[in-house]
């Protein structure tokens, strides 16, 4: 099969397409015929040398995939060769082929085109493990996204609204903010013109987020406290801001808040599938109903995923790129 | 009726008995005869003038006391003159009566003499909020409990090992760590000759605490964070390291670790009723039952207020200082 490999970390053109041995599924897996994959910031790390896959993962770059399967490793059950399905993956999906554990294994939601599936794997499991599983939104709360255009913010923001929360996004754009608005978003902040802290207070009348979903880290650490509500929770999942920062304790303690911070990839198989069964329980039905869909920028051969990682690096995208592997 | 009064904030002096008005039952409150008290920190924060009362709360000092009810408000139920309780205060605890929520009282458990009973109020439901409702710390895990031989720490402990955890502990002296021992405490770190990241890294076989219960704040923020497991709780209770540190939100990223910080008088009655509420269920059956006592280090009269602040403040005791009414 062929693969998008990384022989040298670097920029955009380090993403090599190259023959390499096929994937074999091991006990538990099975193996995809890829029909796209999408791109993740951790894809560009990955290529940059800063983000090396976790042990035993596989060493080709695409956190995410959509096709079908071709073949079943031992003790598979429920599903079966020819099934259409999207995954969660920890590497591997910028490829023709890929083995996954059959429990990062979505079925392709009613009404989503086959590769436009490939776009929701990772952001649906991402917002719903931090929104949901780790901070508890409630109806009526009021949720903050910080990169509302993003994969993960369009996914946040259309969840949230499913759920009854008040939305609230920053974006640096009007063109983004139009678009996060379009989705449902409530409250619109230009983040290189206004303060989110004073704007999300002014639209809850003074009393804060609930819960915010953080990809900045340190850069936005102490106005994230001063932003949340009292039982208020802030989810960090990226550190595009940087990585230390001064905490306000008292702060913190006075809001009796609390602060999360993970990633998905590094997590093992047993918590990757428990995430992906909840995500069928709660979010796939939304999906299959028509209250949520995948927002894709743009669709780009696989082999030309160098140019992807140049829409991405550019932060010009709303939403996910996708990579169509044939 | 006598109070413990702060006419001027300043040292243990401070602290004056004086006749003032009987408090009055509000609805849905009880009049408590207070036969004991019990000193904690933020009442020495109040005596200082660094933590005022929260609005509608007395204006004298105690979180805390123990007493037969001996009037009720309006709408109060499940509840009768001559009952014997403890009760979860927001003020007003260095009193000879005290009005409060009924909510927020405790039936005085079997076993337990009514005067001892008002060590338990402030430092179970801290215990319990943070370390179980919060942190969810489950059997098998590891709990670190920074001031072991406190009163906090002295209910954490058995807390811990009444749900099959590992307790790891620090303290200043060996004679407090002896004391952690013998409560069941498994790892004993003095924290005056030991680095507790290394001992519980040693003590888990690397892997570190999945829950930790500090008092300390800014001080130990960072080596808090070390300390923790993956999937690790930080619950922190006190500042008394200070207010501002450095978080390095990658340690906590790699580890999807979660900090939370909180301090129950501030929490609104429906908060306090919750956490009673959840200590009575699943605490209270483990003291009736004679599992977890509570640690009493002296009484004293309540008249004699600044000696007992004196004591606690000199931070020579093991468990609670309490102070009789009368």
């Amino acid at each position: 099969m062929h693969a998008i490999t990384i022989p040298e970390p670097g920029g955009p053109e380090a993403l090599v397409w190259s023959e390499v041995p096929d994937p074999v599924p091991g006990e538990g897996e099975v193996l995809v015929e890829v029909a796209a994959g999408a791109v993740n910031r951790a894809d560009i790390l990955q290529r940059q040398g800063f983000y090396n896959p976790p042990p035993g993962a596989s060493p080709y770059p695409g956190l995410e995939c959509s096709g079908r399967i071709a073949a079943l490793g031992t003790g598979v059950s429920g599903w079966s060769v020819g099934d259409e399905v999207c995954a969660l993956l920890s590497g591997g999906g910028y490829a023709e082929k890929v083995a996954v554990p059959a429990g990062q294994l979505l079925p392709v939601p009613k009404g989503v085109a086959l590769e436009r599936a490939a776009a929701l794997p990772e952001v649906v499991c991402t917002v719903w493990s931090n929104v949901f599983m780790i901070s508890h939104l409630r109806p009526g709360e009021t949720l903050l996204v910080h990169g509302g255009s993003s994969g993960i913010g369009t996914m946040a923001i259309q969840l949230g609204k499913a759920v009854g929360a008040k939305v609230a996004v920053t974006a640096g754009t009007r063109a983004k903010l139009d678009r996060c608005a379009e989705l449902g978003a409530d409250v619109l902040v230009n983040y290189r013109e206004q303060d989110f802290v004073e704007e999300v207070r002014q639209a809850t009348g003074g009393t804060g987020a609930d819960v915010i979903l953080d990809n900045m880290g340190a850069k936005y650490l102490d106005r994230n406290v001063q932003a949340l509500a009292v039982n208020g929770r802030l989810a960090i999942i990226g550190m595009q801001g940087g990585i230390k920062a001064e905490l306000n304790i008292a702060t913190l303690l006075t809001k009796r808040a609390a602060i999360s911070a993970t990633s998905l990839r590094a997590r093992p198989p047993e918590e990757k599938a428990a995430i992906v069964a909840a995500v069928r329980e709660h979010v796939w039905p939304l999906i299959d109903g028509g209250h949520i869909s995948p927002v894709v920028d743009r669709e780009l051969p696989m082999r030309e995923a160098s140019a992807a990682h140049q829409v991405v690096e550019e932060s010009g995208h709303v939403g996910k790129v996708l990579l169509i592997a044939s």
